[in-house]
Protein backbone atom coordinates (compact mmCIF):
# COMPACT_ATOMS: atom_id res chain seq x y z
CA UNK A 1 0.00 0.00 0.00
CA UNK A 2 1.06 3.47 -0.70
CA UNK A 3 2.01 5.87 2.21
CA UNK A 4 1.03 8.81 0.86
CA UNK A 5 -1.27 10.58 2.85
CA UNK A 6 -4.89 9.83 1.59
CA UNK A 7 -7.62 12.16 2.33
CA UNK A 8 -10.17 11.43 4.90
CA UNK A 9 -13.14 11.91 2.13
CA UNK A 10 -11.64 9.53 -0.08
CA UNK A 11 -11.36 6.81 2.76
CA UNK A 12 -15.11 7.94 3.63
CA UNK A 13 -16.03 7.08 0.20
CA UNK A 14 -13.96 3.77 -0.09
CA UNK A 15 -16.26 2.71 3.16
CA UNK A 16 -19.29 3.37 0.61
CA UNK A 17 -17.82 1.48 -2.21
CA UNK A 18 -17.49 -1.34 -0.37
CA UNK A 19 -21.12 -1.39 0.54
CA UNK A 20 -22.12 -0.90 -2.44
CA UNK A 21 -19.92 -4.27 -3.49
CA UNK A 22 -21.67 -6.04 -1.28
CA UNK A 23 -24.85 -5.14 -2.04
CA UNK A 24 -23.75 -6.09 -5.85
CA UNK A 25 -22.10 -9.57 -4.63
CA UNK A 26 -25.06 -10.18 -2.64
CA UNK A 27 -27.43 -9.54 -6.01
CA UNK A 28 -24.12 -12.21 -7.63
CA UNK A 29 -23.35 -9.71 -9.96
CA UNK A 30 -19.75 -10.05 -11.27
CA UNK A 31 -18.62 -6.72 -12.87
CA UNK A 32 -18.59 -3.41 -12.45
CA UNK A 33 -17.79 0.37 -14.21
CA UNK A 34 -16.55 2.88 -12.53
CA UNK A 35 -19.38 4.71 -14.30
CA UNK A 36 -21.87 2.06 -12.78
CA UNK A 37 -20.08 2.69 -9.03
CA UNK A 38 -20.30 6.03 -9.38
CA UNK A 39 -24.15 6.10 -10.38
CA UNK A 40 -24.65 3.63 -7.60
CA UNK A 41 -23.28 5.86 -4.55
CA UNK A 42 -23.54 9.14 -5.90
CA UNK A 43 -20.40 10.50 -6.98
CA UNK A 44 -18.82 11.46 -10.56
CA UNK A 45 -16.78 8.65 -12.57
CA UNK A 46 -13.81 10.75 -12.34
CA UNK A 47 -13.86 10.49 -8.22
CA UNK A 48 -14.07 6.97 -8.19
CA UNK A 49 -11.23 6.14 -10.50
CA UNK A 50 -9.19 9.21 -8.45
CA UNK A 51 -10.14 7.37 -4.82
CA UNK A 52 -9.02 4.03 -6.01
CA UNK A 53 -5.82 4.81 -7.78
CA UNK A 54 -4.95 5.84 -4.39
CA UNK A 55 -4.28 2.13 -4.03
CA UNK A 56 -2.96 0.82 -7.19
CA UNK A 57 -4.20 -0.42 -10.42
CA UNK A 58 -7.48 -2.16 -10.76
CA UNK A 59 -9.70 -3.39 -13.05
CA UNK A 60 -9.80 -4.48 -16.83
CA UNK A 61 -10.14 -1.07 -19.70
CA UNK A 62 -13.31 -2.00 -21.51
CA UNK A 63 -14.24 -4.52 -18.73
CA UNK A 64 -14.68 -2.89 -15.66
CA UNK A 65 -13.65 -4.42 -12.27
CA UNK A 66 -14.38 -7.58 -10.47
CA UNK A 67 -16.93 -6.76 -8.07
CA UNK A 68 -15.47 -9.30 -5.51
CA UNK A 69 -12.08 -8.49 -5.83
CA UNK A 70 -12.55 -4.77 -5.49
CA UNK A 71 -14.87 -5.64 -2.52
CA UNK A 72 -12.12 -7.62 -0.72
CA UNK A 73 -9.78 -5.03 -1.32
CA UNK A 74 -11.66 -2.36 -0.41
CA UNK A 75 -12.29 -3.82 2.37
CA UNK A 76 -8.70 -4.83 2.95
CA UNK A 77 -7.55 -1.29 2.52
CA UNK A 78 -10.29 0.40 5.57
CA UNK A 79 -8.94 -2.76 7.56
CA UNK A 80 -11.95 -5.35 7.95
CA UNK A 81 -10.57 -7.89 6.32
CA UNK A 82 -10.51 -8.91 10.39
CA UNK A 83 -12.62 -8.75 12.79
CA UNK A 84 -12.35 -5.88 14.97
CA UNK A 85 -13.53 -6.03 18.96
CA UNK A 86 -14.75 -2.59 20.64
CA UNK A 87 -13.89 -1.48 24.24
CA UNK A 88 -16.88 0.43 25.05
CA UNK A 89 -16.47 3.46 28.20
CA UNK A 90 -20.37 5.10 29.28
CA UNK A 91 -23.31 2.96 30.27
CA UNK A 92 -25.59 5.69 29.54
CA UNK A 93 -27.94 6.08 26.52
CA UNK A 94 -25.70 6.44 24.05
CA UNK A 95 -23.53 3.92 24.99
CA UNK A 96 -26.26 1.52 25.32
CA UNK A 97 -27.27 2.62 21.39
CA UNK A 98 -23.87 1.86 20.32
CA UNK A 99 -22.72 -1.15 22.02
CA UNK A 100 -26.31 -3.11 19.97
CA UNK A 101 -25.62 -0.65 16.73
CA UNK A 102 -26.30 -3.08 14.01
CA UNK A 103 -24.29 -1.08 11.63
CA UNK A 104 -20.99 -1.74 13.93
CA UNK A 105 -21.86 -5.40 13.88
CA UNK A 106 -22.50 -5.85 9.32
CA UNK A 107 -18.55 -4.57 8.89
CA UNK A 108 -17.00 -6.76 11.86
CA UNK A 109 -16.83 -4.47 14.52
CA UNK A 110 -17.95 -5.84 18.01
CA UNK A 111 -17.90 -4.58 21.68
CA UNK A 112 -16.79 -7.20 24.15
CA UNK A 113 -16.62 -4.45 27.33
CA UNK A 114 -18.72 -2.00 28.51
CA UNK A 115 -17.51 0.22 31.44
CA UNK A 116 -18.91 2.54 33.49
CA UNK A 117 -17.46 3.94 36.95
CA UNK A 118 -21.17 4.51 38.38
CA UNK A 119 -21.86 2.16 40.99
CA UNK A 120 -25.75 1.79 39.67
CA UNK A 121 -24.63 0.99 36.42
CA UNK A 122 -22.16 -1.62 37.34
CA UNK A 123 -23.20 -5.42 36.88
CA UNK A 124 -26.76 -4.58 34.79
CA UNK A 125 -26.61 -5.72 31.47
CA UNK A 126 -25.80 -3.77 27.85
CA UNK A 127 -27.33 -6.53 25.58
CA UNK A 128 -25.14 -9.76 26.46
CA UNK A 129 -22.48 -7.81 28.44
CA UNK A 130 -22.01 -7.13 31.90
CA UNK A 131 -21.38 -3.21 32.67
CA UNK A 132 -17.47 -3.66 34.82
CA UNK A 133 -15.42 -1.20 36.69
CA UNK A 134 -13.16 0.62 35.15
CA UNK A 135 -10.22 -1.64 37.17
CA UNK A 136 -11.45 -4.18 34.48
CA UNK A 137 -10.42 -2.99 31.48
CA UNK A 138 -6.40 -4.79 31.53
CA UNK A 139 -8.21 -7.74 31.83
CA UNK A 140 -10.85 -7.33 28.58
CA UNK A 141 -8.27 -6.07 26.50
CA UNK A 142 -5.90 -8.80 27.20
CA UNK A 143 -8.41 -11.32 26.70
CA UNK A 144 -9.80 -9.77 23.83
CA UNK A 145 -6.48 -8.02 22.44
CA UNK A 146 -8.49 -5.00 22.11
CA UNK A 147 -6.86 -1.70 20.25
CA UNK A 148 -9.92 0.60 19.64
CA UNK A 149 -11.73 2.08 22.32
CA UNK A 150 -15.17 4.45 22.49
CA UNK A 151 -16.03 7.16 24.37
CA UNK A 152 -19.73 7.84 25.94
CA UNK A 153 -19.33 9.35 28.36
CA UNK A 154 -20.72 13.22 29.67
CA UNK A 155 -18.34 16.07 28.22
CA UNK A 156 -16.76 16.47 31.73
CA UNK A 157 -15.03 12.99 32.15
CA UNK A 158 -14.30 12.25 28.63
CA UNK A 159 -10.74 12.75 28.86
CA UNK A 160 -10.60 11.07 32.16
CA UNK A 161 -11.66 8.30 30.41
CA UNK A 162 -9.31 8.93 27.10
CA UNK A 163 -6.36 9.03 29.85
CA UNK A 164 -7.53 5.60 31.37
CA UNK A 165 -7.66 4.22 27.47
CA UNK A 166 -3.98 5.89 26.84
CA UNK A 167 -2.53 4.13 30.16
CA UNK A 168 -4.11 1.02 29.35
CA UNK A 169 -2.43 0.73 26.10
CA UNK A 170 -5.54 1.29 23.38
CA UNK A 171 -4.23 2.03 20.14
CA UNK A 172 -7.22 3.78 18.48
CA UNK A 173 -9.83 6.10 20.43
CA UNK A 174 -13.43 7.40 18.98
CA UNK A 175 -14.58 10.19 20.72
CA UNK A 176 -18.53 10.89 21.03
CA UNK A 177 -18.31 13.64 23.83
CA UNK A 178 -18.75 16.55 22.21
CA UNK A 179 -15.33 18.01 23.83
CA UNK A 180 -12.35 17.81 21.85
CA UNK A 181 -9.64 15.73 23.86
CA UNK A 182 -6.11 15.61 24.12
CA UNK A 183 -4.30 12.54 23.68
CA UNK A 184 -0.49 11.58 22.65
CA UNK A 185 0.29 11.57 18.90
CA UNK A 186 1.51 7.77 18.86
CA UNK A 187 -2.94 7.55 19.18
CA UNK A 188 -5.28 7.21 16.23
CA UNK A 189 -7.88 9.89 17.49
CA UNK A 190 -11.40 10.61 15.64
CA UNK A 191 -14.05 12.77 17.58
CA UNK A 192 -17.22 12.59 16.19
CA UNK A 193 -19.86 15.49 16.13
CA UNK A 194 -23.13 14.32 15.41
CA UNK A 195 -24.10 18.05 15.08
CA UNK A 196 -21.79 18.43 12.17
CA UNK A 197 -24.59 15.87 10.31
CA UNK A 198 -27.21 18.51 10.86
CA UNK A 199 -25.12 21.43 9.58
CA UNK A 200 -24.56 19.59 6.65
CA UNK A 201 -28.30 19.68 6.53
CA UNK A 202 -28.61 23.15 7.47
CA UNK A 203 -26.24 24.37 5.29
CA UNK A 204 -28.15 22.86 2.51
CA UNK A 205 -31.39 24.02 3.35
CA UNK A 206 -29.75 27.82 3.32
CA UNK A 207 -28.49 26.97 -0.23
CA UNK A 208 -32.28 25.98 -1.39
CA UNK A 209 -34.15 28.45 0.31
CA UNK A 210 -31.99 31.33 -1.43
CA UNK B 1 -24.19 33.26 -1.15
CA UNK B 2 -22.64 31.75 -4.37
CA UNK B 3 -24.36 29.40 -5.84
CA UNK B 4 -21.60 26.87 -6.78
CA UNK B 5 -21.33 23.39 -5.49
CA UNK B 6 -19.40 23.47 -2.43
CA UNK B 7 -17.66 20.44 -1.25
CA UNK B 8 -18.93 18.50 1.76
CA UNK B 9 -15.64 18.52 3.25
CA UNK B 10 -15.38 22.34 3.24
CA UNK B 11 -18.90 22.46 4.80
CA UNK B 12 -17.57 19.93 7.30
CA UNK B 13 -14.50 22.37 8.17
CA UNK B 14 -16.42 25.09 8.17
CA UNK B 15 -18.34 24.13 11.27
CA UNK B 16 -14.45 23.05 12.93
CA UNK B 17 -13.63 26.96 12.08
CA UNK B 18 -16.71 27.95 13.62
CA UNK B 19 -16.51 25.95 17.15
CA UNK B 20 -12.71 27.14 16.93
CA UNK B 21 -13.98 30.96 16.55
CA UNK B 22 -16.29 30.45 19.41
CA UNK B 23 -13.67 29.09 21.90
CA UNK B 24 -11.29 32.39 20.86
CA UNK B 25 -14.23 34.54 21.18
CA UNK B 26 -14.60 33.44 24.48
CA UNK B 27 -11.06 34.24 25.20
CA UNK B 28 -11.55 38.02 24.37
CA UNK B 29 -9.31 37.46 21.06
CA UNK B 30 -10.25 40.46 18.88
CA UNK B 31 -8.85 39.33 15.29
CA UNK B 32 -6.93 35.69 13.64
CA UNK B 33 -5.05 34.76 10.73
CA UNK B 34 -5.61 32.24 8.80
CA UNK B 35 -2.35 30.46 9.63
CA UNK B 36 -3.74 30.87 13.61
CA UNK B 37 -7.00 29.17 12.54
CA UNK B 38 -5.48 26.11 10.15
CA UNK B 39 -2.93 25.42 13.58
CA UNK B 40 -5.65 25.73 15.68
CA UNK B 41 -7.63 23.35 13.71
CA UNK B 42 -5.11 20.90 11.95
CA UNK B 43 -6.08 21.99 8.34
CA UNK B 44 -3.30 23.45 6.22
CA UNK B 45 -3.21 27.73 5.91
CA UNK B 46 -3.93 27.33 2.36
CA UNK B 47 -7.09 25.10 2.65
CA UNK B 48 -8.71 27.46 5.08
CA UNK B 49 -8.24 30.61 2.41
CA UNK B 50 -9.40 28.06 -0.11
CA UNK B 51 -12.78 27.31 2.10
CA UNK B 52 -13.58 30.84 3.35
CA UNK B 53 -13.16 32.04 -0.50
CA UNK B 54 -16.37 29.61 -1.53
CA UNK B 55 -18.12 32.69 0.45
CA UNK B 56 -16.78 35.85 -0.75
CA UNK B 57 -13.95 37.94 0.60
CA UNK B 58 -12.75 37.83 4.46
CA UNK B 59 -10.28 39.47 6.22
CA UNK B 60 -7.77 42.25 5.77
CA UNK B 61 -4.25 41.21 4.08
CA UNK B 62 -1.38 41.69 6.90
CA UNK B 63 -4.17 42.38 10.16
CA UNK B 64 -6.33 39.06 9.53
CA UNK B 65 -9.68 38.33 10.35
CA UNK B 66 -12.19 39.52 12.86
CA UNK B 67 -13.23 37.43 15.03
CA UNK B 68 -16.54 37.74 15.70
CA UNK B 69 -17.34 38.83 12.69
CA UNK B 70 -16.34 35.51 11.04
CA UNK B 71 -17.66 33.17 13.19
CA UNK B 72 -21.24 35.24 12.79
CA UNK B 73 -20.76 34.87 9.38
CA UNK B 74 -19.37 31.20 9.43
CA UNK B 75 -22.54 30.30 11.36
CA UNK B 76 -24.67 32.30 9.29
CA UNK B 77 -23.09 30.27 6.33
CA UNK B 78 -24.49 27.03 8.12
CA UNK B 79 -27.96 28.29 8.77
CA UNK B 80 -26.95 28.78 12.48
CA UNK B 81 -27.97 32.27 13.00
CA UNK B 82 -31.48 30.67 14.03
CA UNK B 83 -32.71 28.04 16.17
CA UNK B 84 -33.68 24.43 14.61
CA UNK B 85 -36.09 22.83 15.85
CA UNK B 86 -35.97 18.84 15.40
CA UNK B 87 -38.38 16.00 14.92
CA UNK B 88 -37.32 12.59 16.23
CA UNK B 89 -38.51 9.44 15.40
CA UNK B 90 -37.72 6.11 17.40
CA UNK B 91 -37.59 6.33 21.69
CA UNK B 92 -35.10 3.88 21.85
CA UNK B 93 -31.99 4.22 23.44
CA UNK B 94 -30.28 6.22 20.30
CA UNK B 95 -33.62 8.42 20.64
CA UNK B 96 -32.85 8.69 24.10
CA UNK B 97 -29.48 9.41 23.84
CA UNK B 98 -29.93 11.50 20.54
CA UNK B 99 -32.57 13.68 22.58
CA UNK B 100 -30.33 14.92 25.26
CA UNK B 101 -27.04 15.27 23.33
CA UNK B 102 -25.75 18.12 24.72
CA UNK B 103 -23.37 18.97 21.29
CA UNK B 104 -27.47 19.64 19.59
CA UNK B 105 -28.16 22.46 22.10
CA UNK B 106 -24.92 24.32 21.79
CA UNK B 107 -25.61 24.83 18.07
CA UNK B 108 -29.11 25.79 18.42
CA UNK B 109 -30.32 22.58 17.85
CA UNK B 110 -33.79 21.46 20.11
CA UNK B 111 -35.54 18.24 19.79
CA UNK B 112 -39.44 19.32 20.66
CA UNK B 113 -41.17 16.21 19.67
CA UNK B 114 -40.37 12.67 20.41
CA UNK B 115 -42.30 9.85 18.49
CA UNK B 116 -42.66 5.87 18.32
CA UNK B 117 -45.73 3.81 17.45
CA UNK B 118 -44.52 1.01 20.53
CA UNK B 119 -47.59 1.54 22.72
CA UNK B 120 -45.06 0.52 25.85
CA UNK B 121 -43.39 3.59 24.97
CA UNK B 122 -45.49 6.39 24.08
CA UNK B 123 -46.68 8.44 27.23
CA UNK B 124 -42.93 8.07 28.24
CA UNK B 125 -40.91 10.89 29.11
CA UNK B 126 -37.92 11.38 27.15
CA UNK B 127 -36.46 14.37 29.35
CA UNK B 128 -38.63 16.60 29.62
CA UNK B 129 -40.80 15.49 26.73
CA UNK B 130 -43.44 12.96 26.05
CA UNK B 131 -43.19 10.42 23.53
CA UNK B 132 -45.80 10.75 21.04
CA UNK B 133 -47.82 8.70 18.38
CA UNK B 134 -47.33 9.18 15.02
CA UNK B 135 -50.41 10.68 14.02
CA UNK B 136 -49.42 13.74 16.54
CA UNK B 137 -46.72 14.56 14.06
CA UNK B 138 -48.88 17.22 12.21
CA UNK B 139 -49.44 18.89 15.25
CA UNK B 140 -45.54 19.55 16.41
CA UNK B 141 -44.42 20.17 13.30
CA UNK B 142 -47.19 22.81 12.80
CA UNK B 143 -46.59 24.65 16.50
CA UNK B 144 -42.61 24.72 16.62
CA UNK B 145 -42.75 24.92 12.44
CA UNK B 146 -40.43 22.40 12.37
CA UNK B 147 -38.84 21.24 8.49
CA UNK B 148 -36.04 18.21 9.56
CA UNK B 149 -37.02 15.32 11.35
CA UNK B 150 -34.49 13.02 12.63
CA UNK B 151 -34.90 8.82 12.31
CA UNK B 152 -33.71 6.40 14.90
CA UNK B 153 -35.73 3.56 14.87
CA UNK B 154 -34.28 0.32 13.91
CA UNK B 155 -33.42 -0.76 9.88
CA UNK B 156 -36.84 -2.51 9.09
CA UNK B 157 -38.92 0.41 9.94
CA UNK B 158 -36.65 3.45 8.34
CA UNK B 159 -38.42 3.76 5.19
CA UNK B 160 -41.97 3.90 6.55
CA UNK B 161 -40.58 6.79 8.82
CA UNK B 162 -38.83 8.58 5.71
CA UNK B 163 -42.27 8.41 3.63
CA UNK B 164 -44.17 9.56 6.74
CA UNK B 165 -41.63 12.81 7.40
CA UNK B 166 -42.27 13.17 3.71
CA UNK B 167 -46.02 13.07 4.09
CA UNK B 168 -46.00 15.30 6.80
CA UNK B 169 -44.03 17.66 4.28
CA UNK B 170 -40.39 17.93 6.65
CA UNK B 171 -37.71 19.63 4.16
CA UNK B 172 -34.43 18.02 5.63
CA UNK B 173 -33.80 14.28 7.31
CA UNK B 174 -30.87 12.67 9.18
CA UNK B 175 -30.93 9.20 9.11
CA UNK B 176 -29.44 7.34 11.90
CA UNK B 177 -30.68 3.79 10.65
CA UNK B 178 -28.11 2.10 8.94
CA UNK B 179 -29.95 1.60 5.74
CA UNK B 180 -30.01 3.22 2.78
CA UNK B 181 -34.00 4.98 2.33
CA UNK B 182 -35.32 6.71 -0.66
CA UNK B 183 -36.62 10.15 -0.56
CA UNK B 184 -37.73 12.48 -2.95
CA UNK B 185 -35.56 14.56 -4.31
CA UNK B 186 -37.07 18.21 -3.27
CA UNK B 187 -35.65 16.86 0.28
CA UNK B 188 -32.42 17.08 1.68
CA UNK B 189 -31.74 13.89 3.04
CA UNK B 190 -28.40 12.57 4.98
CA UNK B 191 -27.61 9.36 5.88
CA UNK B 192 -25.04 8.92 8.99
CA UNK B 193 -23.67 5.61 9.11
CA UNK B 194 -21.88 5.41 12.78
CA UNK B 195 -19.46 2.48 11.49
CA UNK B 196 -17.85 4.95 8.89
CA UNK B 197 -16.14 6.42 12.13
CA UNK B 198 -14.84 3.27 13.26
CA UNK B 199 -13.33 2.40 9.53
CA UNK B 200 -11.30 5.59 9.38
CA UNK B 201 -9.58 4.68 12.17
CA UNK B 202 -9.13 1.24 11.44
CA UNK B 203 -7.44 2.50 8.06
CA UNK B 204 -5.33 4.69 9.90
CA UNK B 205 -4.33 2.31 12.13
CA UNK B 206 -3.63 -0.12 8.97
CA UNK B 207 -0.71 2.47 7.75
CA UNK B 208 0.30 3.19 11.11
CA UNK B 209 1.29 -1.03 11.31
CA UNK B 210 2.53 -0.95 7.64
Amino acid sequence: MKTQRVPEATINRLSVYSRFLERLDEKGIITVSSNEIAEGVGVSPPQVRKDLAYFGEFGTRGVGYNVQDLMRYTLKILGLNVPWPLLLVGAGNLGYALSTYRGFNSRGFSVVGVFDNDLNKIGRKVGDLDVYPPEKMPDIINKHKVRIGIIAVPPKSAQDVADLMVKNRLHAILNFAPVSLNVPEHIVYRNVDLSVNLEILTFNLGIRDS
